[in-house]
Protein backbone atom coordinates (compact mmCIF):
# COMPACT_ATOMS: atom_id res chain seq x y z
CA UNK A 1 0.00 0.00 0.00
CA UNK A 2 1.12 3.77 -0.57
CA UNK A 3 0.32 6.02 2.38
CA UNK A 4 1.55 9.65 2.65
CA UNK A 5 1.94 10.90 6.05
CA UNK A 6 2.68 15.07 6.32
CA UNK A 7 4.21 16.40 9.30
CA UNK A 8 3.71 20.27 9.77
CA UNK A 9 4.36 22.94 12.53
CA UNK A 10 1.84 23.16 15.14
CA UNK A 11 0.41 26.69 15.79
CA UNK A 12 2.48 29.28 17.11
CA UNK A 13 5.58 27.84 16.80
CA UNK A 14 7.93 29.96 14.54
CA UNK A 15 8.95 29.01 11.48
CA UNK A 16 12.44 31.18 10.46
CA UNK A 17 12.55 28.79 7.49
CA UNK A 18 9.21 29.40 5.93
CA UNK A 19 9.71 33.22 7.27
CA UNK A 20 12.65 33.27 4.62
CA UNK A 21 11.28 31.75 1.98
CA UNK A 22 8.18 34.48 2.42
CA UNK A 23 10.64 37.14 1.66
CA UNK A 24 12.64 35.51 -1.11
CA UNK A 25 9.10 34.99 -2.73
CA UNK A 26 8.65 38.75 -2.02
CA UNK A 27 11.58 39.85 -3.24
CA UNK A 28 11.01 38.33 -6.27
CA UNK A 29 8.37 40.37 -6.85
CA UNK A 30 5.51 37.78 -5.99
CA UNK A 31 2.61 40.18 -4.40
CA UNK A 32 -0.69 38.76 -2.67
CA UNK A 33 1.75 36.37 -0.52
CA UNK A 34 1.02 36.53 2.85
CA UNK A 35 2.53 34.17 4.61
CA UNK A 36 4.54 30.92 4.46
CA UNK A 37 5.00 27.86 6.72
CA UNK A 38 6.98 25.12 5.49
CA UNK A 39 6.31 21.04 6.52
CA UNK A 40 7.45 18.20 5.30
CA UNK A 41 5.80 15.26 3.31
CA UNK A 42 6.73 11.39 3.28
CA UNK A 43 5.88 9.07 0.31
CA UNK A 44 5.83 5.71 2.13
CA UNK A 45 4.83 2.15 0.69
CA UNK A 46 4.11 -0.45 3.00
CA UNK A 47 4.08 -4.12 2.53
CA UNK A 48 0.68 -4.78 3.69
CA UNK A 49 -2.63 -4.78 2.15
CA UNK A 50 -4.57 -4.27 5.88
CA UNK A 51 -5.59 -0.50 5.66
CA UNK A 52 -5.58 -0.93 9.63
CA UNK A 53 -2.66 -2.32 10.40
CA UNK A 54 -1.04 0.14 7.94
CA UNK A 55 -2.60 2.41 9.71
CA UNK A 56 -1.35 1.63 12.82
CA UNK A 57 2.51 1.16 11.38
CA UNK A 58 2.78 5.01 10.34
CA UNK A 59 1.37 6.30 13.78
CA UNK A 60 3.84 4.13 14.97
CA UNK A 61 6.43 5.92 12.57
CA UNK A 62 5.61 8.86 12.86
CA UNK A 63 5.91 9.47 16.81
CA UNK A 64 8.93 7.29 17.19
CA UNK A 65 10.83 9.12 14.24
CA UNK A 66 9.10 10.98 11.81
CA UNK A 67 7.58 14.01 14.08
CA UNK A 68 8.22 15.72 16.82
CA UNK A 69 5.62 15.87 18.85
CA UNK A 70 6.56 18.81 20.94
CA UNK A 71 6.34 21.53 18.25
CA UNK A 72 4.66 19.11 14.91
CA UNK A 73 1.69 17.92 13.75
CA UNK A 74 1.00 15.11 12.04
CA UNK A 75 -1.04 13.36 9.55
CA UNK A 76 -1.47 9.66 7.72
CA UNK A 77 -3.07 9.55 4.27
CA UNK A 78 -3.39 5.60 3.52
CA UNK A 79 -3.79 6.27 -0.47
CA UNK A 80 -4.29 2.22 -0.93
CA UNK B 1 -7.29 32.20 0.51
CA UNK B 2 -4.91 29.21 1.78
CA UNK B 3 -3.19 26.46 -0.12
CA UNK B 4 -0.73 23.90 0.17
CA UNK B 5 1.91 23.25 -2.41
CA UNK B 6 3.78 19.99 -2.24
CA UNK B 7 7.33 19.16 -3.80
CA UNK B 8 8.54 15.76 -4.21
CA UNK B 9 11.04 14.13 -6.38
CA UNK B 10 10.72 12.95 -9.47
CA UNK B 11 11.03 8.73 -10.24
CA UNK B 12 14.03 8.11 -10.19
CA UNK B 13 16.23 10.27 -8.52
CA UNK B 14 18.00 9.03 -5.51
CA UNK B 15 16.91 10.51 -2.16
CA UNK B 16 19.44 9.16 0.40
CA UNK B 17 17.56 11.19 3.24
CA UNK B 18 14.43 8.74 2.16
CA UNK B 19 16.94 5.98 2.37
CA UNK B 20 18.58 7.10 5.53
CA UNK B 21 14.86 7.45 7.53
CA UNK B 22 13.87 3.75 5.88
CA UNK B 23 16.79 2.65 7.46
CA UNK B 24 16.02 4.03 10.84
CA UNK B 25 12.29 3.24 10.84
CA UNK B 26 14.01 -0.78 10.21
CA UNK B 27 16.60 -0.43 13.12
CA UNK B 28 13.13 1.06 15.12
CA UNK B 29 11.15 -2.78 14.72
CA UNK B 30 8.80 -1.39 12.38
CA UNK B 31 9.06 -4.68 9.95
CA UNK B 32 6.94 -3.85 6.80
CA UNK B 33 7.95 -0.21 5.25
CA UNK B 34 9.02 -0.83 1.72
CA UNK B 35 10.26 2.23 0.89
CA UNK B 36 10.60 6.18 2.23
CA UNK B 37 10.80 8.90 -0.38
CA UNK B 38 10.88 12.98 1.44
CA UNK B 39 9.18 16.12 0.16
CA UNK B 40 8.02 19.18 0.77
CA UNK B 41 5.10 20.83 1.51
CA UNK B 42 4.29 24.81 2.06
CA UNK B 43 1.53 26.05 3.61
CA UNK B 44 0.57 29.52 1.89
CA UNK B 45 -1.57 32.26 2.51
CA UNK B 46 -2.49 34.26 -0.66
CA UNK B 47 -4.04 37.63 -0.05
CA UNK B 48 -6.79 36.97 -2.78
CA UNK B 49 -11.04 35.38 -3.19
CA UNK B 50 -9.28 35.03 -6.73
CA UNK B 51 -9.07 31.45 -7.15
CA UNK B 52 -7.39 31.39 -10.38
CA UNK B 53 -5.16 34.41 -9.50
CA UNK B 54 -4.19 32.53 -6.61
CA UNK B 55 -3.12 29.42 -8.69
CA UNK B 56 -1.49 31.32 -11.22
CA UNK B 57 0.90 33.10 -8.32
CA UNK B 58 1.53 29.74 -6.98
CA UNK B 59 2.57 28.39 -9.88
CA UNK B 60 4.92 31.13 -10.64
CA UNK B 61 6.36 30.41 -6.48
CA UNK B 62 6.98 27.36 -7.40
CA UNK B 63 8.93 27.53 -10.49
CA UNK B 64 10.77 30.52 -9.62
CA UNK B 65 11.97 29.02 -5.93
CA UNK B 66 10.02 26.54 -4.60
CA UNK B 67 10.53 23.42 -6.74
CA UNK B 68 13.55 22.61 -8.86
CA UNK B 69 11.70 21.22 -12.16
CA UNK B 70 14.84 19.54 -12.80
CA UNK B 71 14.47 16.63 -10.54
CA UNK B 72 11.66 17.67 -8.74
CA UNK B 73 7.64 18.00 -9.59
CA UNK B 74 5.46 20.06 -7.62
CA UNK B 75 1.16 19.91 -7.10
CA UNK B 76 -1.28 22.96 -6.19
CA UNK B 77 -3.88 22.64 -4.08
CA UNK B 78 -5.52 25.97 -3.39
CA UNK B 79 -7.98 25.13 -0.45
CA UNK B 80 -10.47 27.79 -0.60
Amino acid sequence: MKARVTVTLKNGVLDPQGKAIEGALKSFGLEGIDSVRQGKVFDIEIATQDRSRAEALLKQACEKLLANMVVENYTVEVLG
